[in-house]
């Protein structure tokens, strides 16, 4: 039995894909052959690893019979391609584009129902939710005992590297137009972005709905195992680049103890509970960090049986690439 | 009787009090002589009104007697210092610093609850309430009859022209400083604002909450006259100079139309309600305007007794300023 797989990292030149492939190198993931792959237009660029620049390959034209594992960050579409090739081949995969079917591909956050995994025969596909799912999920695990919990209201303001290095470069574009007070020509966005805020990220369906709230809703009760679960989201774009925040409010159907929450919240993985009076900020907390940061516990203005938190995390670290990495070390000892 | 009225605008130097001048011009507010006041600090300085610069002096050598109307738009401690001196001597009172006690000085949203001015007798108190409850209030107040409402619940991204001059300085200074690669140095924030979204707007209690938020609950079921209505609540602050925006949830114990929902934000006084698809942005609709822009009108993911609403308006103008003068229109055949 070999002691190192043989992997392939599918959207390497993304933002998370990245980032997924400095997480792999920062916790020696026991790799033999690391393959990055992207779609045609990204490929031929070449990605860090280990100390050497690995060339990025067309996906297409890969044997996916030469890994045992792929991690699929390339978006839906490519996941839709390729990913059933994959298992085809014998190959494994942890998908990060959500488009897989919950029945072939449960949604996983360590944190929360690691215990999904175990049912899992290679070669398997299993689905590593949005950033906004795992690090609510994240929070949310260890406080499900000690709530009767009715609803979850939350407020998502994301940042705008969730929607890759073009809206990042929008955003400074944008602040340094409006600084030199010359004409602001929005390209990325479809308007002002800089010192405002996009109430909608996405088109909204006919109900109004965009898909990120859609798929947050649907992931976080799989994860869960709360498929009736209320769920009341709305998803804005802040102008941060990196880390996204949550305003969160949970309803409960009895009083709340909240040196209980405390106390959960401080013994759970995967989460750094700040300090009363303190809150934690996408800037000067999260970014490049492996956890969530909780701050602001409290009830709600007279009402124990409400509990609210905010929360910020690495969208594409904690919430997508790590979550993804995690998951490929709890499944590693079925892939060696 | 005369056909207009002696002015007080104490806190005329502020971004509230100057835009109150600014608003009593634009809407030709019938004025006889206009006083503008400040503190020691500020007093000295000038406003421009109708085409003057009237000076500004000391608020503590006022003789109030000379004028039958107030505005004070200086904080709380100017507030409770001042007010009663001014009813003292026969002058009525529009106070915005949210200081004087509901008992004496009802908060009135003329969309939501005029009828309450009808039982002042002049020198009356009659507060303004925060921007925050404005807000709400005008949106609210057209959708009591067509909801069973349960529960409010709202994030506030609050723009940083709410705590004065230094905090629109500072947003613009930071952010110049960071796209220049040259290291940041909080002054008026005790943090990065540029790029970042801060949980909490002022100091918490020891449950946790802010003063901001407190104000919000207590007024806005004043206001609404539901004292007992659960209000879910979290102000942060935006790196946004000038708009509010809330991110709203209302919670029915029925069913909602949200045909008549919209006919009755269309139809209501003090409201834009974009279209649907669309959405509005502090910067690119609400700020200098006279209206609480409304957008993303719609129910849960699959839950139609819940109300989702996005809303803007112009903290300052709106919010504030406008309100009180709005107030004075409906005051001002008592005054004359």
């Amino acid at each position: 039995m070999s002691q190192s797989i043989d992997i392939a990292v599918i959207g390497a030149t993304g933002t998370v894909g990245e980032t997924l492939v400095q997480i792999l190198e920062e916790r020696d993931f026991p790799i033999g052959t690391l393959h990055l792959l992207a779609s045609s237009e990204s490929a031929g660029s070449s990605v860090p690893y280990r100390g050497k620049n690995v060339r990025v390959r067309e996906v297409d034209e890969f044997d996916f019979s030469k890994v045992q594992l792929a991690f699929f960050a390339a978006g839906p579409a490519v996941s839709l391609s390729f990913a059933s090739r994959a298992t085809d081949a014998g190959c494994s995969v942890i998908d990060l584009s959500g488009a897989l079917p919950a029945e072939k591909a449960p949604q996983v956050v360590p944190e929360a129902n690691a215990q999904v995994l175990a049912g899992l025969k290679k070669p398997f596909q299993v689905s590593s939710p949005s950033p906004s799912t795992t690090t609510l999920a994240v929070v949310l695990a260890p406080l499900m005992d000690l709530l009767d919990l009715q609803r979850v209201s939350l407020t998502a303001s994301l940042a705008v590297s969730a929607q890759g290095r073009e809206a990042v470069s929008e955003l400074a574009r944008q602040t340094a137009e409006l600084l030199n007070v010359r004409p602001l020509e929005p390209k990325f966005f479809d308007r002002q972005m800089a010192f405002n805020l996009l109430a909608q990220v996405g088109k909204p369906d006919e109900q109004g709905h965009t898909l990120l709230e859609k798929r947050l809703v649907r992931e976080l009760r799989q994860v869960m195992a709360r498929p009736s679960l209320k769920i009341s989201v709305t998803c804005i774009q802040a102008p941060v680049f990196f880390g996204d925040s949550y305003s969160v409010t949970l309803q409960s159907a009895s009083e709340i103890d909240l040196a209980k929450i405390n106390a959960a919240l401080e013994d759970a993985p995967g989460i750094e509970l700040v300090e009363a009076g303190d809150y934690p900020t996408p800037v000067g907390d999260a970014v490049g960090q492996d956890v969530v940061y909780v701050g602001r516990v409290r009830h709600g203005v007279d009402d124990l049986s409400e509990l609210n938190l905010w929360l910020t995390s690495d969208n594409v670290r904690k919430g997508a690439a790590l979550n993804a990495v995690q998951l490929a070390e709890l499944l590693i000892k079925d892939l060696l």
